[in-house]
Protein backbone atom coordinates (compact mmCIF):
# COMPACT_ATOMS: atom_id res chain seq x y z
CA UNK A 1 0.00 0.00 0.00
CA UNK A 2 0.79 3.57 -0.94
CA UNK A 3 0.26 6.66 1.43
CA UNK A 4 0.82 9.93 1.09
CA UNK A 5 -0.19 13.35 2.69
CA UNK A 6 -1.24 16.36 0.65
CA UNK A 7 -2.69 19.52 1.68
CA UNK A 8 -6.02 20.93 0.28
CA UNK A 9 -7.93 24.00 0.85
CA UNK A 10 -4.87 25.02 3.52
CA UNK A 11 -5.27 21.80 5.26
CA UNK A 12 -2.93 18.99 5.59
CA UNK A 13 -4.61 15.30 4.76
CA UNK A 14 -4.11 12.17 4.76
CA UNK A 15 -4.23 9.93 1.86
CA UNK A 16 -4.30 6.46 -0.03
CA UNK A 17 -3.05 5.90 -3.12
CA UNK A 18 -5.62 3.50 -5.63
CA UNK A 19 -4.55 3.50 -8.67
CA UNK A 20 -4.18 7.14 -10.30
CA UNK A 21 -6.32 8.28 -7.41
CA UNK A 22 -5.52 10.03 -4.01
CA UNK A 23 -8.35 8.84 -1.85
CA UNK A 24 -8.97 11.47 0.79
CA UNK A 25 -9.29 8.85 4.02
CA UNK A 26 -10.81 11.68 6.57
CA UNK A 27 -13.66 12.05 3.43
CA UNK A 28 -13.66 8.26 3.11
CA UNK A 29 -13.94 7.50 6.67
CA UNK A 30 -14.49 10.59 9.02
CA UNK A 31 -13.48 8.40 11.95
CA UNK A 32 -10.29 7.97 11.00
CA UNK A 33 -7.81 10.31 12.75
CA UNK A 34 -6.35 13.27 10.48
CA UNK A 35 -2.94 12.59 9.54
CA UNK A 36 -0.57 9.96 9.48
CA UNK A 37 1.47 10.22 12.53
CA UNK A 38 -1.93 9.93 14.75
CA UNK A 39 -3.24 7.64 13.22
CA UNK A 40 0.20 5.34 13.86
CA UNK A 41 0.23 6.55 17.26
CA UNK A 42 -3.40 4.99 17.65
CA UNK A 43 -2.40 1.62 16.70
CA UNK A 44 -3.80 1.88 13.26
CA UNK A 45 -2.64 -1.04 10.78
CA UNK A 46 -1.56 0.70 7.42
CA UNK A 47 -2.16 -2.15 5.30
CA UNK A 48 -5.87 -2.79 6.35
CA UNK A 49 -6.72 0.44 5.64
CA UNK A 50 -5.21 0.61 2.54
CA UNK A 51 -7.01 -2.30 1.49
CA UNK A 52 -10.14 -1.04 3.02
CA UNK A 53 -9.93 2.27 1.18
CA UNK A 54 -10.00 0.76 -2.14
CA UNK A 55 -14.10 0.65 -1.63
CA UNK A 56 -13.88 4.39 -1.63
CA UNK A 57 -16.64 6.82 -4.22
CA UNK A 58 -15.47 8.95 -6.93
CA UNK A 59 -15.93 11.73 -4.65
CA UNK A 60 -13.31 11.12 -2.36
CA UNK A 61 -10.65 10.43 -4.69
CA UNK A 62 -8.52 12.92 -6.41
CA UNK A 63 -6.47 12.66 -9.59
CA UNK A 64 -2.44 12.02 -8.27
CA UNK A 65 -1.22 14.24 -10.76
CA UNK A 66 -3.58 17.28 -8.85
CA UNK A 67 -2.23 17.01 -5.49
CA UNK A 68 0.28 19.12 -3.56
CA UNK A 69 2.02 17.31 -1.24
CA UNK A 70 3.06 18.08 2.44
CA UNK A 71 5.81 16.07 4.43
CA UNK A 72 4.82 13.03 4.13
CA UNK A 73 4.48 12.24 8.32
CA UNK A 74 3.92 15.70 8.80
CA UNK A 75 3.91 15.62 12.64
CA UNK A 76 6.79 12.69 13.29
CA UNK A 77 7.62 11.87 16.72
CA UNK A 78 11.93 11.79 16.96
CA UNK A 79 13.90 11.60 13.80
CA UNK A 80 16.80 9.42 14.19
CA UNK A 81 19.64 9.96 11.38
CA UNK A 82 22.69 7.48 10.61
CA UNK A 83 25.57 8.83 9.39
CA UNK A 84 28.18 7.08 7.86
CA UNK A 85 26.29 3.71 7.03
CA UNK A 86 27.60 3.33 3.58
CA UNK A 87 31.13 1.90 3.56
CA UNK A 88 32.53 3.96 0.37
CA UNK A 89 30.81 7.18 1.87
CA UNK A 90 32.58 6.57 5.04
CA UNK A 91 35.85 6.41 2.77
CA UNK A 92 35.38 9.66 0.83
CA UNK A 93 35.28 11.46 4.37
CA UNK A 94 37.51 10.05 5.39
CA UNK A 95 35.90 8.73 8.42
CA UNK A 96 36.65 6.11 10.34
CA UNK A 97 34.96 2.60 9.53
CA UNK A 98 32.15 2.57 12.74
CA UNK A 99 31.30 -0.43 14.68
CA UNK A 100 28.00 1.33 16.09
CA UNK A 101 25.81 3.95 14.06
CA UNK A 102 26.88 7.03 14.36
CA UNK A 103 22.83 8.66 15.53
CA UNK A 104 22.46 12.67 15.01
CA UNK A 105 18.45 13.96 15.38
CA UNK A 106 16.61 16.19 13.39
CA UNK A 107 13.36 18.48 14.67
CA UNK A 108 10.51 19.21 12.97
CA UNK A 109 11.68 22.36 11.51
CA UNK A 110 13.95 20.93 9.34
CA UNK A 111 11.38 19.22 7.25
CA UNK A 112 10.23 20.15 3.43
CA UNK A 113 7.58 18.10 1.01
CA UNK A 114 8.01 17.23 -1.91
CA UNK A 115 8.18 19.38 -4.69
CA UNK A 116 9.05 22.40 -2.03
CA UNK A 117 11.86 24.20 -2.23
CA UNK A 118 15.20 23.57 -0.42
CA UNK A 119 16.06 26.54 1.31
CA UNK A 120 19.33 27.80 0.77
CA UNK A 121 19.94 30.25 3.72
CA UNK A 122 21.96 33.70 3.26
CA UNK A 123 25.07 32.42 5.45
CA UNK A 124 26.43 29.48 4.06
CA UNK A 125 26.53 28.43 0.41
CA UNK A 126 28.04 25.20 1.05
CA UNK A 127 24.49 23.39 1.17
CA UNK A 128 24.97 19.83 0.00
CA UNK A 129 22.38 16.69 -0.91
CA UNK A 130 22.37 13.39 0.63
CA UNK A 131 20.11 10.57 -0.85
CA UNK A 132 18.63 8.33 1.69
CA UNK A 133 15.88 5.72 2.96
CA UNK A 134 13.51 6.63 5.58
CA UNK A 135 12.22 4.53 7.91
CA UNK A 136 8.66 5.56 9.60
CA UNK A 137 8.15 2.82 12.73
CA UNK A 138 4.67 1.98 13.83
CA UNK A 139 4.79 0.10 16.69
CA UNK A 140 6.67 0.81 20.70
CA UNK A 141 9.27 -1.55 20.65
CA UNK A 142 12.24 -1.92 23.11
CA UNK A 143 15.36 -4.54 23.19
CA UNK A 144 14.01 -5.40 19.34
CA UNK A 145 15.50 -9.17 18.45
CA UNK A 146 16.05 -10.25 14.87
CA UNK A 147 12.69 -11.87 14.58
CA UNK A 148 10.69 -8.51 16.09
CA UNK A 149 12.94 -5.52 14.72
CA UNK A 150 10.95 -5.71 11.14
CA UNK A 151 7.50 -5.77 12.59
CA UNK A 152 7.98 -2.46 14.13
CA UNK A 153 7.92 -0.71 10.57
CA UNK A 154 5.33 0.94 9.31
CA UNK A 155 6.96 1.81 6.12
CA UNK A 156 9.68 3.33 4.06
CA UNK A 157 9.95 6.76 2.05
CA UNK A 158 12.60 8.65 0.73
CA UNK A 159 14.76 11.25 2.21
CA UNK A 160 16.88 14.05 1.46
CA UNK A 161 19.47 15.08 4.43
CA UNK A 162 20.89 18.45 2.96
CA UNK A 163 23.25 19.36 5.36
CA UNK A 164 25.22 22.68 5.63
CA UNK A 165 28.83 21.54 5.56
CA UNK A 166 30.37 24.06 7.29
CA UNK A 167 27.86 24.34 10.25
CA UNK A 168 27.83 20.76 10.14
CA UNK A 169 31.72 20.41 11.00
CA UNK A 170 31.77 23.93 13.22
CA UNK A 171 32.13 22.18 16.08
CA UNK A 172 32.07 18.15 17.21
CA UNK A 173 28.45 17.75 16.94
CA UNK A 174 26.34 17.73 13.66
CA UNK A 175 23.41 18.76 14.62
CA UNK A 176 23.30 22.54 13.62
CA UNK A 177 24.21 22.11 9.72
CA UNK A 178 21.58 19.18 10.01
CA UNK A 179 18.91 20.84 11.14
CA UNK A 180 18.83 24.47 8.73
CA UNK A 181 14.76 25.50 8.14
CA UNK A 182 12.99 23.38 5.33
CA UNK A 183 16.43 21.45 4.38
CA UNK A 184 14.88 18.12 4.82
CA UNK A 185 13.16 16.65 1.90
CA UNK A 186 10.80 13.94 3.15
CA UNK A 187 8.41 12.29 0.73
CA UNK A 188 6.78 11.85 -1.29
CA UNK A 189 5.31 8.10 -0.83
CA UNK A 190 5.33 6.07 2.15
CA UNK A 191 5.24 2.43 0.61
CA UNK A 192 4.31 -0.33 3.57
CA UNK A 193 6.91 -3.11 4.10
CA UNK A 194 4.76 -5.66 2.57
CA UNK A 195 5.31 -4.17 -0.98
CA UNK A 196 8.99 -4.30 -0.66
CA UNK A 197 12.05 -6.69 -0.28
CA UNK A 198 12.71 -7.27 3.67
CA UNK A 199 14.14 -4.14 5.52
CA UNK A 200 14.10 -2.43 2.22
CA UNK A 201 17.31 -4.36 1.19
CA UNK A 202 18.43 -4.60 -2.51
CA UNK A 203 16.92 -1.12 -3.60
CA UNK A 204 19.07 1.29 -6.12
CA UNK A 205 19.63 4.66 -4.21
CA UNK A 206 20.26 7.74 -6.41
CA UNK A 207 20.64 11.34 -5.98
CA UNK A 208 20.59 13.63 -9.29
CA UNK A 209 21.03 17.23 -9.53
CA UNK A 210 19.55 18.76 -12.57
CA UNK A 211 19.58 15.66 -14.04
CA UNK A 212 22.81 14.14 -13.66
CA UNK A 213 23.50 11.45 -11.80
CA UNK A 214 25.69 12.22 -7.92
CA UNK A 215 24.85 9.49 -5.95
CA UNK A 216 24.10 5.84 -7.21
CA UNK A 217 24.32 2.59 -5.11
CA UNK A 218 22.04 0.17 -3.06
CA UNK A 219 20.33 0.00 0.06
CA UNK A 220 22.15 -3.93 0.38
CA UNK A 221 25.34 -1.50 1.33
CA UNK A 222 23.87 -0.39 4.35
CA UNK A 223 26.54 -1.43 7.34
CA UNK A 224 24.15 -0.87 9.73
CA UNK A 225 20.87 -2.44 7.70
CA UNK A 226 16.95 -1.71 8.75
CA UNK A 227 16.83 -4.42 11.18
CA UNK A 228 20.06 -3.96 12.73
CA UNK A 229 19.57 -0.56 13.65
CA UNK A 230 16.35 -1.21 15.18
CA UNK A 231 17.62 -3.52 17.43
CA UNK A 232 21.19 -1.82 18.54
CA UNK A 233 18.83 1.19 19.37
CA UNK A 234 16.28 -0.26 21.34
CA UNK A 235 18.98 -1.81 23.22
CA UNK A 236 18.97 1.77 24.88
CA UNK A 237 15.44 3.66 23.40
CA UNK A 238 12.14 2.73 23.21
CA UNK A 239 11.17 3.63 19.50
CA UNK A 240 7.37 5.14 19.54
CA UNK A 241 4.85 5.00 16.79
CA UNK A 242 5.81 8.00 14.59
CA UNK A 243 9.59 8.31 15.11
CA UNK A 244 11.38 7.75 11.52
CA UNK A 245 14.77 6.40 10.89
CA UNK A 246 16.80 8.18 8.33
CA UNK A 247 19.54 5.68 7.21
CA UNK A 248 22.42 7.26 6.54
CA UNK A 249 24.00 8.42 2.63
CA UNK A 250 25.92 6.75 -0.17
CA UNK A 251 28.78 8.31 -1.55
CA UNK A 252 29.23 10.81 -4.21
CA UNK A 253 28.11 14.12 -2.01
CA UNK A 254 29.06 17.58 -3.58
CA UNK A 255 31.72 18.25 -0.76
CA UNK A 256 33.45 15.16 -1.47
CA UNK A 257 34.11 15.29 -5.05
CA UNK A 258 36.95 17.56 -6.79
CA UNK A 259 36.01 20.10 -7.09
CA UNK A 260 32.82 19.93 -4.81
CA UNK A 261 29.50 20.74 -5.80
CA UNK A 262 27.39 22.39 -3.47
CA UNK A 263 23.25 23.39 -4.40
CA UNK A 264 22.22 26.83 -5.30
CA UNK A 265 19.20 28.66 -6.71
CA UNK A 266 17.54 27.32 -9.42
CA UNK A 267 18.62 23.78 -9.07
CA UNK A 268 16.78 20.17 -8.95
CA UNK A 269 17.38 17.51 -6.66
CA UNK A 270 15.71 14.30 -7.04
CA UNK A 271 16.05 11.48 -4.65
CA UNK A 272 15.26 8.14 -6.16
CA UNK A 273 14.91 4.70 -4.18
CA UNK A 274 13.82 1.90 -6.54
CA UNK A 275 10.14 1.12 -5.88
CA UNK A 276 9.37 3.72 -3.24
CA UNK A 277 9.68 6.77 -5.67
CA UNK A 278 11.05 10.15 -6.39
CA UNK A 279 11.55 13.13 -3.90
CA UNK A 280 11.85 16.18 -6.44
CA UNK A 281 12.92 19.75 -4.54
CA UNK A 282 14.23 22.75 -5.80
CA UNK A 283 16.48 24.58 -4.31
CA UNK A 284 15.80 28.25 -3.86
CA UNK A 285 17.99 31.52 -1.75
CA UNK A 286 16.42 32.38 1.49
CA UNK A 287 17.17 36.10 2.27
CA UNK B 1 4.19 32.60 38.21
CA UNK B 2 5.50 29.25 38.82
CA UNK B 3 3.78 25.95 36.94
CA UNK B 4 3.97 22.67 36.70
CA UNK B 5 2.66 19.64 35.45
CA UNK B 6 1.37 17.34 37.78
CA UNK B 7 -0.75 13.62 37.68
CA UNK B 8 -4.24 12.78 39.08
CA UNK B 9 -6.44 9.79 38.56
CA UNK B 10 -3.64 8.88 35.95
CA UNK B 11 -4.38 12.31 33.64
CA UNK B 12 -1.45 14.59 33.55
CA UNK B 13 -2.79 18.10 34.12
CA UNK B 14 -1.44 21.90 33.75
CA UNK B 15 -1.25 23.77 37.10
CA UNK B 16 -0.12 27.13 38.24
CA UNK B 17 1.48 27.67 41.76
CA UNK B 18 -0.26 30.18 43.97
CA UNK B 19 1.10 29.89 47.92
CA UNK B 20 0.85 26.58 48.96
CA UNK B 21 -1.54 25.76 46.70
CA UNK B 22 -1.20 24.13 43.13
CA UNK B 23 -4.36 25.24 41.00
CA UNK B 24 -5.68 23.01 38.94
CA UNK B 25 -6.25 24.88 35.94
CA UNK B 26 -8.09 22.50 33.34
CA UNK B 27 -10.70 22.30 36.66
CA UNK B 28 -10.51 26.18 36.93
CA UNK B 29 -11.19 26.97 33.48
CA UNK B 30 -12.39 24.34 30.97
CA UNK B 31 -11.75 26.38 28.15
CA UNK B 32 -8.03 26.06 28.30
CA UNK B 33 -5.97 23.91 26.67
CA UNK B 34 -5.18 20.56 28.73
CA UNK B 35 -1.31 20.58 28.98
CA UNK B 36 1.62 23.37 28.62
CA UNK B 37 2.90 22.77 25.11
CA UNK B 38 -0.15 23.04 23.80
CA UNK B 39 -0.99 26.27 25.42
CA UNK B 40 2.04 27.93 24.46
CA UNK B 41 2.07 26.74 21.17
CA UNK B 42 -1.63 28.28 20.78
CA UNK B 43 -0.25 31.91 22.32
CA UNK B 44 -0.74 31.40 25.28
CA UNK B 45 0.64 34.01 28.36
CA UNK B 46 1.36 32.71 31.14
CA UNK B 47 2.03 35.53 33.57
CA UNK B 48 -1.41 36.25 32.44
CA UNK B 49 -2.89 33.20 33.17
CA UNK B 50 -1.20 32.87 36.54
CA UNK B 51 -2.41 36.25 37.43
CA UNK B 52 -6.05 35.38 36.25
CA UNK B 53 -5.76 32.13 38.17
CA UNK B 54 -5.31 33.67 41.67
CA UNK B 55 -9.06 33.67 41.29
CA UNK B 56 -9.38 29.72 41.98
CA UNK B 57 -11.81 28.35 44.50
CA UNK B 58 -10.58 26.31 46.95
CA UNK B 59 -11.97 23.07 44.89
CA UNK B 60 -9.82 23.83 42.01
CA UNK B 61 -6.34 23.82 44.62
CA UNK B 62 -4.57 21.28 45.81
CA UNK B 63 -1.49 21.16 48.89
CA UNK B 64 1.89 21.44 46.97
CA UNK B 65 3.19 18.64 49.07
CA UNK B 66 0.43 16.53 47.86
CA UNK B 67 1.22 16.25 44.19
CA UNK B 68 2.50 13.79 41.80
CA UNK B 69 5.06 15.50 39.73
CA UNK B 70 5.28 15.08 35.83
CA UNK B 71 7.84 15.99 33.53
CA UNK B 72 7.15 19.87 33.47
CA UNK B 73 6.69 20.67 29.58
CA UNK B 74 5.67 16.56 29.19
CA UNK B 75 4.56 17.10 25.56
CA UNK B 76 7.57 19.24 24.30
CA UNK B 77 8.69 20.00 20.53
CA UNK B 78 12.28 20.10 19.56
CA UNK B 79 14.91 20.02 22.55
CA UNK B 80 18.33 21.71 21.66
CA UNK B 81 21.16 20.84 24.37
CA UNK B 82 24.27 22.24 24.37
CA UNK B 83 27.63 21.01 25.33
CA UNK B 84 30.88 22.51 26.95
CA UNK B 85 29.31 25.66 27.83
CA UNK B 86 30.98 26.42 31.29
CA UNK B 87 34.53 26.77 30.82
CA UNK B 88 35.28 24.67 33.52
CA UNK B 89 33.94 21.31 32.55
CA UNK B 90 35.53 22.46 28.79
CA UNK B 91 38.72 22.12 30.33
CA UNK B 92 37.92 19.25 32.35
CA UNK B 93 36.91 16.85 29.30
CA UNK B 94 39.66 17.85 28.13
CA UNK B 95 37.81 19.74 25.02
CA UNK B 96 39.05 22.57 22.82
CA UNK B 97 37.31 25.86 23.86
CA UNK B 98 34.03 26.15 21.21
CA UNK B 99 33.72 29.49 18.90
CA UNK B 100 30.36 27.96 18.51
CA UNK B 101 27.44 26.64 20.89
CA UNK B 102 27.98 22.49 20.61
CA UNK B 103 24.42 21.46 20.11
CA UNK B 104 23.13 17.68 20.33
CA UNK B 105 19.18 16.60 21.12
CA UNK B 106 17.35 14.83 23.31
CA UNK B 107 14.27 13.20 22.00
CA UNK B 108 10.67 13.02 24.44
CA UNK B 109 11.80 9.04 25.58
CA UNK B 110 14.95 10.31 27.11
CA UNK B 111 12.21 12.33 29.57
CA UNK B 112 11.49 11.94 33.47
CA UNK B 113 9.73 13.41 36.16
CA UNK B 114 10.46 15.16 39.62
CA UNK B 115 11.10 12.50 42.23
CA UNK B 116 10.82 9.54 39.19
CA UNK B 117 13.91 7.09 39.06
CA UNK B 118 16.56 7.71 36.73
CA UNK B 119 16.73 4.43 35.10
CA UNK B 120 20.28 2.58 34.66
CA UNK B 121 20.16 0.44 32.12
CA UNK B 122 21.86 -3.23 32.00
CA UNK B 123 24.10 -2.54 29.35
CA UNK B 124 26.35 0.25 30.80
CA UNK B 125 27.41 1.61 34.09
CA UNK B 126 29.02 4.69 33.34
CA UNK B 127 25.33 6.97 34.62
CA UNK B 128 26.89 10.58 35.14
CA UNK B 129 24.69 13.86 36.30
CA UNK B 130 24.28 16.92 34.52
CA UNK B 131 23.00 20.06 36.50
CA UNK B 132 21.66 22.47 33.76
CA UNK B 133 19.26 25.37 33.33
CA UNK B 134 16.20 24.45 30.72
CA UNK B 135 15.00 27.26 29.02
CA UNK B 136 11.07 26.83 27.66
CA UNK B 137 10.35 28.66 24.48
CA UNK B 138 7.03 30.11 23.91
CA UNK B 139 7.31 31.88 20.90
CA UNK B 140 8.34 31.51 17.31
CA UNK B 141 11.13 33.12 16.80
CA UNK B 142 14.22 33.10 13.52
CA UNK B 143 16.88 35.81 13.23
CA UNK B 144 15.85 37.29 16.89
CA UNK B 145 18.39 40.02 18.02
CA UNK B 146 19.76 41.52 21.02
CA UNK B 147 16.10 43.24 22.06
CA UNK B 148 14.01 40.34 20.26
CA UNK B 149 15.73 37.10 21.62
CA UNK B 150 14.65 37.00 25.41
CA UNK B 151 11.54 37.76 24.56
CA UNK B 152 10.72 34.30 22.76
CA UNK B 153 11.61 32.99 26.48
CA UNK B 154 7.91 31.75 28.47
CA UNK B 155 9.92 30.08 31.79
CA UNK B 156 13.24 28.02 33.45
CA UNK B 157 13.27 25.03 35.02
CA UNK B 158 15.78 22.71 35.65
CA UNK B 159 17.22 19.67 34.01
CA UNK B 160 19.61 16.39 34.63
CA UNK B 161 21.26 15.56 31.34
CA UNK B 162 22.01 12.78 32.70
CA UNK B 163 24.56 10.95 30.50
CA UNK B 164 25.82 6.96 29.76
CA UNK B 165 29.37 8.13 28.78
CA UNK B 166 30.80 5.27 27.62
CA UNK B 167 28.00 5.30 24.79
CA UNK B 168 28.09 9.38 24.18
CA UNK B 169 31.70 8.50 23.25
CA UNK B 170 31.36 5.38 21.34
CA UNK B 171 30.76 7.56 17.72
CA UNK B 172 31.42 11.43 17.33
CA UNK B 173 27.90 11.91 17.96
CA UNK B 174 26.74 11.57 21.60
CA UNK B 175 23.14 11.44 20.73
CA UNK B 176 22.27 7.29 21.99
CA UNK B 177 24.72 8.22 25.13
CA UNK B 178 22.13 11.25 25.91
CA UNK B 179 19.12 9.69 24.78
CA UNK B 180 18.74 6.56 26.78
CA UNK B 181 14.93 5.94 28.58
CA UNK B 182 14.33 8.23 31.27
CA UNK B 183 17.98 9.85 31.71
CA UNK B 184 16.82 13.30 31.42
CA UNK B 185 15.14 14.99 34.58
CA UNK B 186 13.09 17.88 33.91
CA UNK B 187 11.36 19.90 36.64
CA UNK B 188 9.37 20.45 38.92
CA UNK B 189 8.43 23.82 38.57
CA UNK B 190 8.73 26.62 35.00
CA UNK B 191 8.84 29.91 36.87
CA UNK B 192 8.36 32.97 34.40
CA UNK B 193 11.32 35.40 33.20
CA UNK B 194 9.71 38.17 35.21
CA UNK B 195 10.43 36.58 38.51
CA UNK B 196 14.51 36.38 37.49
CA UNK B 197 17.49 38.07 36.42
CA UNK B 198 17.68 38.76 32.54
CA UNK B 199 18.53 35.61 30.69
CA UNK B 200 18.04 33.63 34.22
CA UNK B 201 22.01 34.65 34.69
CA UNK B 202 23.67 35.03 38.28
CA UNK B 203 21.99 32.26 39.49
CA UNK B 204 23.59 29.92 41.54
CA UNK B 205 23.44 25.98 39.90
CA UNK B 206 24.72 22.79 41.85
CA UNK B 207 24.27 19.16 41.64
CA UNK B 208 24.33 17.03 44.38
CA UNK B 209 24.24 13.18 45.02
CA UNK B 210 23.55 11.38 48.26
CA UNK B 211 23.53 14.99 49.74
CA UNK B 212 27.46 15.69 48.81
CA UNK B 213 27.78 18.81 46.35
CA UNK B 214 29.31 17.66 42.92
CA UNK B 215 28.71 20.86 40.71
CA UNK B 216 28.56 24.19 41.96
CA UNK B 217 28.85 27.33 39.74
CA UNK B 218 26.75 30.01 38.53
CA UNK B 219 24.94 30.49 35.46
CA UNK B 220 26.82 33.97 34.87
CA UNK B 221 29.72 31.88 33.59
CA UNK B 222 28.06 30.00 30.56
CA UNK B 223 29.80 31.29 27.72
CA UNK B 224 27.33 30.92 25.43
CA UNK B 225 24.49 32.81 27.79
CA UNK B 226 20.69 32.48 26.75
CA UNK B 227 20.13 35.48 25.03
CA UNK B 228 23.24 34.80 22.79
CA UNK B 229 22.38 31.39 22.19
CA UNK B 230 18.85 32.12 20.99
CA UNK B 231 20.72 34.45 18.34
CA UNK B 232 23.35 32.11 17.07
CA UNK B 233 20.62 29.49 16.57
CA UNK B 234 17.79 31.33 15.00
CA UNK B 235 20.15 32.19 12.11
CA UNK B 236 20.07 28.62 11.01
CA UNK B 237 16.76 27.37 13.06
CA UNK B 238 13.51 28.93 13.81
CA UNK B 239 12.85 27.82 17.05
CA UNK B 240 9.00 27.30 17.99
CA UNK B 241 6.91 27.23 21.18
CA UNK B 242 7.37 24.22 23.32
CA UNK B 243 11.14 24.17 21.99
CA UNK B 244 13.93 23.76 24.95
CA UNK B 245 16.91 25.11 25.28
CA UNK B 246 19.39 22.84 27.65
CA UNK B 247 22.39 25.42 28.78
CA UNK B 248 25.14 23.24 29.49
CA UNK B 249 27.17 22.01 32.69
CA UNK B 250 29.05 23.25 34.85
CA UNK B 251 32.67 21.17 35.98
CA UNK B 252 32.27 18.27 38.41
CA UNK B 253 30.82 15.81 36.34
CA UNK B 254 31.41 12.43 37.47
CA UNK B 255 33.47 10.65 35.19
CA UNK B 256 35.95 13.47 35.31
CA UNK B 257 36.74 12.98 39.16
CA UNK B 258 39.58 10.88 40.55
CA UNK B 259 38.33 8.58 41.02
CA UNK B 260 35.15 8.64 38.55
CA UNK B 261 32.01 8.59 40.60
CA UNK B 262 29.08 7.14 38.53
CA UNK B 263 25.51 6.86 39.99
CA UNK B 264 24.26 3.65 41.03
CA UNK B 265 20.75 2.19 42.00
CA UNK B 266 19.87 3.80 45.53
CA UNK B 267 21.63 7.07 45.07
CA UNK B 268 19.51 10.36 45.37
CA UNK B 269 20.68 12.95 42.70
CA UNK B 270 19.59 16.84 42.94
CA UNK B 271 20.02 19.42 40.94
CA UNK B 272 19.02 23.00 42.22
CA UNK B 273 18.92 26.31 40.72
CA UNK B 274 18.55 29.09 42.67
CA UNK B 275 15.08 30.89 42.92
CA UNK B 276 14.58 28.08 39.96
CA UNK B 277 13.85 24.70 42.36
CA UNK B 278 15.22 21.73 43.63
CA UNK B 279 14.70 18.70 41.24
CA UNK B 280 15.47 15.14 42.46
CA UNK B 281 15.56 11.64 41.30
CA UNK B 282 16.56 8.58 42.80
CA UNK B 283 18.38 6.39 40.40
CA UNK B 284 17.31 2.89 39.55
CA UNK B 285 18.66 -0.01 37.72
CA UNK B 286 16.60 -1.26 34.86
CA UNK B 287 16.58 -5.11 34.06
Amino acid sequence: MKFVTFIENGQSKFGCLDGGDVIDLSAFDPSLPSDLGTFLRAGGDLVALGQKAKSARREHRRPIGSIEYDVVLPNPGTIFCLGLNYLLHVKEGPYQVPDYPTIFMRGKSSLLAHNKPIMRPNISDKLDFEAELAVIIGKTIKHATKETALTAVAGYSCFNDATLRDYQKRTTQWTVGKNFDQTGGFGPILVTPDELPLGASGLKIESRLNGEVMQSDNTSNMMFPVAETIITLTEAITLQPGDVLVMGTPSGVGYARNPPIFMKQGDICEIEIERIGILSNPVTDLY
